[in-house]
């Protein structure tokens, strides 16, 4: 009988919804986890612990199919996912509906100094002019990353006449070569950042990159921290080389109280949150995984399928 | 000779591209203004102080067409207009483009609960989770006014799935009545007030359509702030009997300091600026102007066409 370990946190969503003939070992702490994933052929153990969730990986010696409902997974043991050749399902695309909307508000917000605006309600104060003048309408962005997130942020941004060029290897219109973008950044009013975090997607925005850039172009990221190399981030918006920085995700996270990004009065900091603005994600998660595991028992391939090499 | 009275305000952006043949009467002051509008048969001038150009107007007895910057121009006395058979072409869609980015920008704001994120970077707090989980995706908006920016808003807010119903006189998909969307209130997740100013639109929304609402509605009031009865939105809003009101008008504007919307944890008061988030507005309404008065010179008709009998 194929033996599934799940956490319990999940099971209210699932336990009536699982095919018949399994055997589900349901666990609540890190050791039930150890326990419950020994003898597993499918296992569904994200914690909030990174360390931990490596550990239990070690521990589930019997595992075929692994499934997450995060989209990064760089915190496995990625030695251990090949040599076991473990089947990895994960959460991308889960989330990418709400990342992709936030991306456009922060955009948006930059645009028409929205901030200001909030900050002006909190006074009480009518301000006679827009902080902000710019419009979408007629920009132009980069898209670093056409995953999941990047194919639903293109249409909502092109809806909003902004000419979207995107970074990938099949030629195509808007579209530029791995090794070309560099070379045209100055011609954007929008980089947006939605690479997979790889080796190599780190630090490719770096002070090379930044110079390159409009004095008042916008960065947005929402990948990982370490795709730019921050220090230079935080010289090129103090000294105003660059217009502003929307950043859902930062090196470390959480940012330290002192650290200078917070301060930067172009520096918008949204703390990992584009993700779960959103209430439909354990939701789309659980209905991925019992459309996986009906596949998976069929003998049918599963999707989408993490790449423990690639990293994504 | 045709004479044009103009304001010397516009006069960098116009003087060159003005065609040959024409008297032209550069004005600053309302004192010259009032003299130079006596033998204009054409006329542009737009003031700051609208009894001003009200009285402008009542001293333009020659005048034929005016034309303006506003969209509203409901300050100006609607008898002389009519009595005169002044042909008038307003600002309607001048600045469109940029009220429709706000009010996605606003939709989302809210959605995501933005506002809170902007004061936890203010305090250097890492918040741990989204103030709002809403997302656009699979929502339903009312729009009521499909003017220039209705007609704008609504590909912006499709192309985020949302689904989009539009208040209208000729029935098509996604259409309802004007008298039939007051019993279909309830089933909208936001209410967008893009509606001219007029007699027939004055309190549109009023205590009975906000009970109507869902309890997690948000009204979006990019119009007049007299569209809405505003003592019963602040009551609304304060027993939170709806979720949220994105007001960018106001009665009075400014709003004074002590006005309990300014605090109310679900309003959001943008001033006003919405219009004034873009900086292409003179240039477009030049444009405008100089393809208007080429046709007029050549007696096609001019547009938009602002009708004083309707008020829009």
């Amino acid at each position: 009988m194929t033996i599934l370990a799940i956490s319990g946190l999940i099971r209210p969503m699932l336990e009536h919804r699982l095919p018949e003939g399994l055997e589900v070992r349901w666990f609540m702490t890190h050791e039930e986890a150890m326990e419950a994933v020994a003898e597993a052929e499918i296992g569904w153990f994200d914690m909030n612990d990174q360390q931990a969730m490596a550990e239990t990986l070690r521990a589930a010696k019997k595992l075929k199919w692994l499934n997450s409902i995060y989209a990064g997974l760089d915190f496995l043991p990625m030695d251990v996912l090949i040599e076991r050749g473990i089947t990895v399902t994960n959460g991308a695309g889960i989330n990418a509906i709400t990342i992709a909307e936030y991306v456009v508000m922060g955009m948006l917000n930059i645009a028409k100094g929205y901030r200001e605006v909030v900050r002006a309600q909190d006074r009480h104060e009518w301000l006679l002019d827009s902080p902000g003048k710019r419009e979408l309408a007629g920009s132009k962005a980069l898209l670093l990353g056409y995953g999941a997130i990047g194919k639903l942020i293109e249409p909502r941004l092109a809806a909003f006449d902004v000419e979207v060029s995107v970074v990938r290897r099949s030629p195509g219109p808007n579209t530029l070569g791995p090794d070309d973008w560099r070379a045209r950044l100055g011609e954007f009013d929008w980089i947006i950042l939605a690479v997979p975090a790889t080796p190599e997607t780190e630090s490719m925005i770096g002070a090379t990159e930044l110079a390159a850039m409009k004095s008042d172009a916008v960065i947005v990221n929402i990948a990982r921290g370490s795709v730019i190399d921050q220090p230079a981030l935080v010289e090129a918006l103090e000294k105003k080389t660059i217009g502003a920085a929307f950043l859902d995700v930062t090196s470390p996270e959480p940012l330290p109280a002192d650290h200078p990004l917070w301060a930067l009065d172009n520096a918008h900091i949204s703390m990992h949150l584009s993700g779960r603005a959103q209430s439909k994600m354990f939701l789309r998660s659980g209905d991925r995984f019992l459309d996986n595991l009906g596949k998976y028992l069929r003998g049918e391939p599963v999707a989408p399928v993490f790449d423990p090499r690639l990293g994504y």
